[in-house]
């Protein structure tokens, strides 16, 4: 595709990194290379072109070179992909500074903040590699194991640089996965932040058995406070509207697998919050950034219900039939006020 | 509650008129009345105090007066609510304009458009009683059954007087029903209209078995078309993003009742829509629609890829796998100036 990028490397060898690199011989690219961090890892997922660990049951393709030699698969590489969880972000490309090829730009699939300085991705990343590289996002509702079954997905490149965001759209569409561009980086980024909390507030419904009007009715609303905190965040207001803010908490709500879905679902049922994190292998993103957005919340004057609730349902013991009562109790909106671009 | 209306009639037996009719008996309200057409279903109601035909396994509260008698029931009324079906709604009101109580508002409930005219129900509605009778509507995600089973769930009174609309939050609301009022009359009530044929699109989805990430997509996508629409239509573009928009959209995709998805569903396995049609007691609204509003967007010169898909797969025997393949593969878009307000 004209365009399009000639050579990339997926930095990170978990489910999204390894489903994009699988999508990216899909679509024709010939040269996709994989870093894994662990050198014994990576000979595993280059011997039997399997990765059991995180994307169990697909095959990785011989044409994509695997190693855990960071300097070797991004010499000549024009397109570098950020597949690195959040929580490692500053580590894996700090450790790496020295080997990136100058002027070639960074797709970030990274979700959620970093933990003590509630910073993006996005941000992280320029932090660490200064103005160099440009960084962009890539963000929508795309779970790995559907993109990886060739299921179709959309999703959005996030980037005020239009001829990038084009760059990415050649290189990444196929028949069965499409790239809307958005010059709001902020927005599109934040919308994946954003939407746990709301989605951990569904899980909350499911496990009181609400039923379907309340659910959707949460939803609708938590859109509502997400372009709200959203917007003050720096984010444009109608992004959160798109694939990135509505589309990610659409899928995160309907995945029976996920784990803010779940966690939630299971404060409705009456289990304490430190039962289910103990319980839980990792903290759901929700549970994690629901104490910051409500900082930030608060430094920001803003009102939003739905939020507020779910905090003092986590962190001050509040029943969720109290939550809800008090949800449905509150003085009458004009709801247009709410909506107003 | 100051404001509140104190004697309500509910015009129509069906479920969601039923439903209402006992949850402002809930709300506190003393004086509430159901009116049914047929005088022998009237007397069965009134008698057994149940709704077999259309909210079964529901009692009746005994403060309801049940009656044929339209003008007995009027008598006194400070609110009307009119709860029948889109099809009947001309002849039921048009029948009774003698009866009506002067100056007394209604609040439409009915969804759909009126068959040849293509008129919204409050447009009809306006027609029948002229400029006596102020009207609203009330729209959102409100499965009568739900309701009915006291779970909580949210709607939208559109009207552009304020007064009124506050009136109506005002009787409906209680702790398991909010009612946000929206000056956007005709915003509110396309929602409803304009939801269908995407809901019938991601019905779709589900019977060509293509996972949550193509739906969130396919309802991200498809609320661009509504508020496009919608917008030309006449309603303000960020209506279409609240509880009668997106809420109504979404209960509508995740209820497995609905006729709408379900008619996409068996759409998306391959069976001919004739035979879906002929199987089904009443036509899913979507693909009663589908027409109609294919002409508008036609008329006012909007691209629709998902309503032109939907048509096509409706009406020219378009296989949903080649629909599908369309979609997906359409020029590189900027999704902000999808979302631009």
């Amino acid at each position: 595709v004209s365009g399009a990028a000639r050579q990339v490397v997926v930095v990170g060898d978990g489910g999204w990194g390894t489903a994009l690199a699988r999508l990216l011989v899909g679509a024709g690219l010939e040269r996709v290379a994989l870093w894994c961090h662990d050198p014994d890892y990576a000979e595993h997922l280059d011997r039997r072109r399997t990765n059991p660990r995180y994307l169990p049951g697909f095959d990785i393709p011989p044409s994509i070179r695997i190693s855990a030699d960071f300097a070797a698969l991004a010499d000549g590489a024009d397109l570098l992909v950020s597949a690195v969880p959040t929580s490692y972000l500053r580590s894996v490309w700090s450790a790496h500074r020295a080997a990136l090829p100058p002027g070639v730009p960074i797709v970030s699939l990274s979700k959620g903040l970093e933990a003590d300085t509630l910073l993006r991705p996005s941000q992280v990343l320029a932090e660490v590699v200064g103005d160099a590289l440009p960084v962009c996002v890539l963000s929508g509702p795309n779970i790995a194991r559907e993109i990886a079954a060739g299921l179709p997905a959309a999703s959005v490149v996030g980037t005020p640089d239009a001829e990038l965001a084009r760059r990415v759209q050649a290189t990444c569409s196929c028949a069965t996965f499409r790239v809307y561009r958005n010059p709001d980086l902020a927005g599109v980024e934040l919308g994946g932040v954003l939407k746990n909390v709301v989605a951990l507030a569904a899980g909350i419904c499911d496990g009181l058995e609400l039923g379907d009007n309340a659910k959707a009715a949460l939803v609708s609303r938590g859109m509502v406070e997400i372009a709200r905190l959203g917007e003050a965040l720096g984010g444009q207001r109608a992004t959160f509207y798109g694939l990135s803010g509505l589309g990610d908490l659409l899928v995160t709500c309907m995945s029976p697998s996920s784990r803010n879905r779940t966690f939630g679902e299971r404060v409705g049922r009456g289990e304490s919050v430190e039962d289910i994190a103990a319980s839980m292998a990792q903290v759901a993103e929700g549970a994690r950034t629901a104490r910051p957005l409500h900082e930030w919340m608060h430094r920001h004057g803003l009102v939003l219900p739905i939020c507020e609730e779910v905090y003092r349902m986590l962190h001050e013991g509040r029943a969720p039939r109290e939550a809800l009562h008090a949800l449905m109790t509150r003085a009458h909106k004009d709801e247009a006020r709410d909506l107003a671009p």
